[in-house]
């Protein structure tokens, strides 16, 4: 039984929200049950040094918590004068699992900047994070296109994010915070639309994984984001 | 004639929404018109190093924006390893402001503080600050009331802000982003609910003011920010 | 009554000493009664990034104590890796207010940087710095004018700053180290020498002030700048 | 056909030299083929502070790359004044692989800190890094034992760790630079000598994987890390 | 021929103003020639840390340089965010040369801080730092031996320093800044009253030196201490 | 009676290892006794931005300690954030010595930056360090000329350096640590092939020192420098 009372494959409430604020290129609230976070794309001309007079674009992203974000307050990076080992970890996650959804040759030497900023956390913003940056993404592009500074479609195809784990044994999808805390196992997985893995992250938490449960997660997974991109579509259509 | 059609005197749409997100003891959306910021107030027990043994409590804020939070991306504070010098005087001067508000000697070794995020910024976001932060914090009073970790109350007064300024030659309330960055003037007031003065920094961007504008200017605050309080206490009545 | 026997519309001792220290293109020893403040104008072709090209010029300013300038030694900013809150609060407030007293498009693409050190503190430093530093911005502008760097004059109008307060009641021009920290309110005024207001910046430390305060308090700096930009002139004629 | 001429499943020459420098109570010089990590163990009394007064004791690690360990110089993080978010990815990953082979509790209150230093990179130096840390660790623990400061012996079992990937389209086993720059797919794992999965980390960075890859992937992982624990146990027992 | 038009082991004009600022238990003001440097001492009960219990003071040193004390402005430290390495390595000097005058064991548990901060430059400013840093630390003795906190006398003996140097082939005393800038070897010498050898740092800026040239540089750096010892005599009678 | 049982003006035993790292252009392991440092010296085409345009070179150093290549651990620098004062001060004076030992402007365009990073500590790092690096730079420069890229030689004279000291009254050569921690005197010697002096650095520890000492110091490092760079001669010529 899951503290929620959700079934072990069931996702949360899952809500997107596109046009969230007026000012970037694409903006989306997304919400994983009480999990919610900010996902703003800008679109700047130009690439960063290393990559200049390739022709390409480049797609990157940094992810930030508000310090009361969570149930104790955290310390605001920012004042401390540096992000943490955390946050360097999940926005690279981002950058890379956004990088696999797009054919940089074809986006043209512009940059996509995704900030993924957490207003509420109850686990898996990073799955959350990665899910709604994807919807900002492709909303920046439409951007491009419709101002006619992109005449070709740079987007290879949806992705989409969500965790895992062993929670008293047991495989389940889309873990809260009191599952998160509580998980033997923590996992999280990156899917194309086609079904393609982009990126897994299992860690034992408390006792080792077999590849039995790996495998049973991987069926969650796989389940679990089959729903969220069909969300992510639907929302993209309206 | 103000871009926005108002009235000289007259405040942008202010909603101010409690409870807004699940974790802090006091969590209050601020809207001034286009103009959103998250304010959390969180509690802890004890007081910093400096007023130890003292008997007394602290109230102290932070201030951030999100990056797109702009017409244009700011760069990340927490990724450039530093807040500017913008953010540390705006920062000060909120929490300078919410301990003119209250007894901390009533307050007792509790720390209060108020994280200000900006969310979408259309002018006014430390106006908006102050007037959101005090009702954040009037709420993580009520908090500790009621867990009987305070029987008294250190609430000395309401307190709330505005921006004035001198646009086209003429003293208005309540700029927006348009004014702000066209005024001649621009003046921050922060009044109690008595009509006491707690802060006035008034700037010549353009032509030095005189002191008629000032006057003027003084009196739009008073009237706007009379009219802000009796929202916050609707707001707190709910 | 004041401690230091003046009265309440007196200033200190005012001095101003031009050529300093030798290598400066303008430097000033301002003093205000024991307050003591090397104010260096140095000046460089050139403009930041942000005016390139637009054939104007900029002036920004850096401020700074000697760690034992004060009563308690404070700890040395370049040794703790960064420069605090107030710091950044008072040099910003330096800048805007000497770019307030010059023509930046007929300064032409020069820098002029000013530098005040404060050797020793008691009260108003931040006054004494913006009143030094515009007669050592006139001895880099007259230098540029020597070299025939430059044939216009930028300079629009000399400025001066003094702090008021409300000590004990009682509206005062001036305040000292012992008057700022028992004064009830404290408020730094710029003005220029044809008395328009640059800056304004009244906190309440106690109590709130009131406008029959805040207007004797203007009258008091109204008359202490006039003074101030007379003693400029003097210095300047030498 | 691997560049190395490799079998798709053999590991490079791998070596571990234990008492590798003096001072350190558990030192290693591990050596994957051409990668070259020191990997030193420091023990002192006492945990951080988040674990005081809770009788167990606290692994954790660091990670650094010496600037001329790769092809290219790299800059210096000491002199940059920060760890790139890689090394802290990396470090944060050794930590959580090696507490997973300690029973904290028993090992009392003690730090044992890594110091993973790679001296010449050739791919692969985070699982070297893993597998000779293991090593140093157990060393240090005897040390505490033959001291008499420890009475139990707090390691669960051995971990190592490999990693695997696709490389043209083969999954391929413990992957030298050449393939690993050139590799559609990079995985690291870690697992226990008694083959239970600790991490999995996997990352397409080029096409997706599937679930068949996956697989045989993790086949290999799982016979590379076997003959990997072999060698910790063989070196252990000299 | 020096520029200057001194004889090879002739100072410049060395000058001592004690009291020169109000504040510090010690201030000196030390010019040697056109070098200005203020020196305070601070005196703090108590020790750092890794001195505590052991019932002995400490003597340390911070160092400075205004930032137009040069002939081109040079980048304020505190506003990059960092000491540079030859500030860092000009205040070791000083700290380690003012604890040989002391003994810290008579000193007991306090601090004297040493201050320089370079008002005007022209060559030899680390020297002229530790020679006036010796008067303010005699003078913070003596205010806690008035004060009674002190019965013992901790100064051992005075102490001096003096740059001497190869300059167009000719051994010379207390190179001014085109000296220096020109010389082919550069030594800093600190030296006792009675004579004994400090710190002796002497780098070949050009050519090498030989034992010779080192012999006649040390004669020159006795004779020239000697006379400073005398100076800070006389200082200390008045 | 030396704790090793060597003659006062005896070394440690000093051995020189070339291509000890595969990537570097030049890669040297220097061992003094129990010391052992790794420096790689790195060449790049082009010099730093102050040199631009005048046709030379650069040579420039950096120095690093492996956290335990000491008896206690030492923390990270690039952890803490910042490179310590002792650490930039060594730095610079490897820099220093080695440009002495070239002539930039044969040199041609071209940087070379020698990193060494002390793997074991027992004493006398950095002058193992500069002699480890010269032979690592002389790699670099035969590496520019098998190349083409140099077709002079800019090598003007080796140099190698040593500690000496007085300990228990007695002038020695080559400190290890038991020594160099409990000199009266400590100094370090650069010195070039034809016995000029580079670099003279001494320090009195505890007493100070006199003409005397400071002569026989130079004797036992003149003679003990001689035979470093007759054992950097052998290992430079296999």
């Amino acid at each position: 039984m899951r503290p929620s009372g959700r079934l072990f494959d069931q996702l949360r409430a899952v809500k997107i929200t596109r046009e969230y604020t007026k000012h970037a290129e694409g903006s989306v609230l997304v919400e994983f049950g009480d999990t919610k976070v900010i996902c703003n794309a800008s679109v700047t001309e130009g690439v960063p040094r290393f990559l200049k007079g390739q022709g390409q674009g480049w797609v990157t992203a940094e992810y930030g918590m508000l310090p009361r974000s969570t149930n104790e307050r955290m310390g605001r990076e920012a004042s401390r004068g540096k992000q943490g080992g955390r946050t360097l970890e999940i926005q690279r996650l981002i950058g890379r699992s956004l990088r696999a959804a797009i054919d940089l040759k074809k986006l043209g030497e512009f940059t996509i900047q995704l900030d993924c900023d957490v207003i509420q956390a109850d686990g898996g913003t990073r799955t959350a994070s990665i899910t709604g940056a994807c919807v900002a993404m492709v909303d920046a592009i439409r951007y491009l296109q419709r101002n006619k500074q992109l005449t070709t479609d740079p987007l290879k195809q949806l992705i989409a994010s969500v965790s895992v784990g062993v929670y008293q044994g047991q495989p389940v999808l889309d873990l809260d915070y009191i599952e998160d805390s509580n998980a033997e196992t923590d996992m999280n997985v990156v899917m194309t639309e086609s079904g393609g893995l982009i990126e897994v992250q299992g860690t034992a938490e408390g006792a080792p994984f077999n590849r039995a449960e790996m495998n049973q997660m991987l069926d969650h997974a796989e389940q679990g984001i089959a729903q969220l991109i069909e969300l992510q579509r639907q929302s993209l259509a309206e």
